[in-house]
């Protein structure tokens, strides 16, 4: 078992990043609420909120009787117009200047924080968190370890998961139950309003093509027009190309890793173009050693797609998403975006998930995702499984690492 | 199998009820971008905006190239700021007073669509699609018979999910393959940001007394701190309740049902408090025939446990929630909510569930909770499924009612 309470000396680590910010912009306060941004930098979920002054250490209003970490200082509230009052209490009277949560807090709540704080500016909050976030600390790099372990260990397991004649969703159901009982949480957190999905996505056939709302690399019909994404009890039938991307949410860290199987044997070009994603992957760790930003990696994966002649495969068909990989974290589209506008570095301790895939009408779709650390010299690959494109109701060996 | 894509006559209700509060408002017009209100108001979910104008057919602005029922007037965009143009060529040049989702929309996205328009007013649009989903239409009326009627059939499933010395989180884990089995969509969607869940609940032991910082009526520890409610991996055993609050999720109108299951026998006390619950629920549909208010049912319920020797069992030990019933919906906590301040009656249309639950310190939670849908002259229980505790690894009978 890893050890799920961050030591708060950790947790200093955020503290200190955010103060700084808050100094640099001539803040004189962060108020943090929303569900990530707390567990972020406390290591557990309250309902209330986090005042952080620019020097200082945070205080923490909670608006139920949930018992905190003893280490920090807490203060019941009722509602957040209590707040004024204590932190008069403590000498402070006025805050000209507030960092509020703008990208994840409602019109309302925001405003409401406005009018207890009436400062005479505020700023973003959640932009300032989601930079901090980009680069993790030694405790977070502990999670995310043990959920890429995870993630493997239930991917070993994924080939009992199949009979002849099961739909996607029958197939996903399987693997679910099976993430369960290895610890999975369920759910599966994401920035912005066009994330949602239910514990990761299986993808097969023609229903690879498909154009879903959400903001994932690939699409999926899905089973219901209230959830149009992944599997839509499409039968696995010979020729047709499996593809795995269930979470690897063992942690509150989240690992990201695709793997595709097939049913019988899939056309050559298919087979190519899976290679063709492994050679991409191992391009970006080669040429990491002598530098690479995102847009490089971005930039390299499309033009070794067109050499090859998977342009028009190259992250989906009917509709195609411009970026081939992604930063991971409490939630699963972290910065950095590897996209060809991205103007971002990698830098040592960001967490990334790089994800050339390619469709292909009839078959589905293939390619591989492992989820990276960056260290000073060298990418980390987290997820250690058999790359390869495994076909399913055949006995297989040890697919472990 | 239920229709699962709504007749245009039945959205028209929706939409001419939404233009009506457009025009008593004053205002010009409404933009919908959330999840849930765009489901609610066409059936499907897109990425994009619906302008409604106080007049006339809607806008379906979409930001990808999904397909819309072709009964809509549908525009392609890229971002939100091309809306304007469109809508010049239609003649529209000026909006006065627009209103927005202030409470399911972000603050900078609330703010860029006050750009974009540039209105000279805005009002909370999130407060009134609330109200209008009170009420709901024969179609969505014909989901919720289908979500209960699969939430029943899952149910009487339960007593095979059991094995003697298995966790909560275990039992939970092989419902859920069941209920996916079964169609269950999977996600499970809330208003407000406090209300994470995975699926539903299991509460057992000690466990069920413990304080979430979510918004359900009761609590759990969960197993992790990212997701700190329900079940905890408690061993069921002997002596202990285990009470099942898994989500009728099997169409977009999610149902809600709590039911009971022991291992072994419980104490006596534990069984009347279970009645009383029963008892309470029947008072309500007895005296709903005289007239009855949202505050009548907290009320009465509050003090039919007093004299019962129950009020510090009732909706949780050192956190008590203050209400005993809820709206269900494309949200499972919709408008009406139970509660002693709610001015609510209870009206032709609305769909609500009931739980007066009971918690014992050591043994779990009691009580059951059924979904109702309020006719003319009586409440029609949706969730029809044996009201008893049923006692686990013992052979059962039929469940099904």
């Amino acid at each position: 078992m890893n050890d799920i309470i961050p030591l708060i000396t950790d947790l200093k680590i955020k503290w200190h990043k955010l103060q700084s910010t808050i100094q640099k912009m001539n803040a004189d306060a962060c108020i943090i609420t929303s569900n990530v941004n707390i567990y972020y930098l406390c290591g557990q979920i309250f309902s209330g909120y986090i005042y952080f002054p620019s020097e200082g250490d945070p205080l923490f209003f909670v608006k139920k009787s949930q018992e905190l970490n003893p280490d920090f200082q807490t203060v019941f509230i009722r509602k957040p117009e209590d707040i004024t009052e204590i932190l008069k209490s403590k000498g402070i009277h006025h805050t000209n200047h507030i960092l509020l949560e703008g990208d994840q807090i409602s019109f309302n709540e925001y405003t409401r924080l406005q009018a207890v704080f009436n400062p005479d500016k505020t700023s973003n909050a959640s932009d300032i968190l989601r930079k901090l976030r980009m680069i993790k600390t030694p405790w977070e790099i502990e999670q995310f370890r043990y959920s890429a372990k995870k993630h493997a260990e239930v991917y070993a397991q994924i080939p009992f998961c199949y009979k002849e004649g099961i739909t996607d969703l029958e197939f996903q159901a399987n693997i679910e139950l099976i993430m369960r009982n290895n610890g999975s949480i369920g759910i599966f957190r994401g920035f912005g309003s066009n994330m949602d999905i239910y514990m990761g996505s299986i993808l097969s056939g023609e229903n690879a093509g498909s154009i879903s709302p959400f903001d994932f690399a690939l699409g999926g019909e899905g089973t219901h027009p209230s959830l149009p994404v992944g599997a839509n009890k499409t039968k696995l039938k010979p020729g047709t190309s499996v593809m795995v991307d269930m979470a690897g949410n063992y942690t509150a860290y989240i690992t990201d890793m695709t793997r595709v199987f097939s049913i019988g044997k899939l056309p050559d070009e298919v087979y190519r173009a899976h290679q063709l994603s492994i050679d991409i992957q191992n391009r970006m760790i080669d040429e990491f050693k002598t530098g690479l930003s995102c847009a490089d990696i971005y930039n390299f994966s499309l033009e070794m797609s067109e050499k090859a002649g998977f342009a028009k495969n190259f992250m989906g068909t009917r509709q195609q998403a411009k970026f081939v990989g992604h930063g991971v974290g409490i939630e699963i589209n972290e910065l950095p975006v590897l996209t060809a506008r991205s103007k971002d570095a990698l830098e040592p301790g960001m967490v990334f998930a790089l994800e050339p895939k390619f469709v292909f009408p009839g078959v589905g779709a293939v390619g591989i995702e492992n989820t990276f650390l960056v260290k000073d010299r060298e990418l980390e690959k987290l997820t250690l499984f058999n790359e390869e494109i495994i076909e399913l109701g055949v006995a297989s060996d040890a697919l472990l690492c």
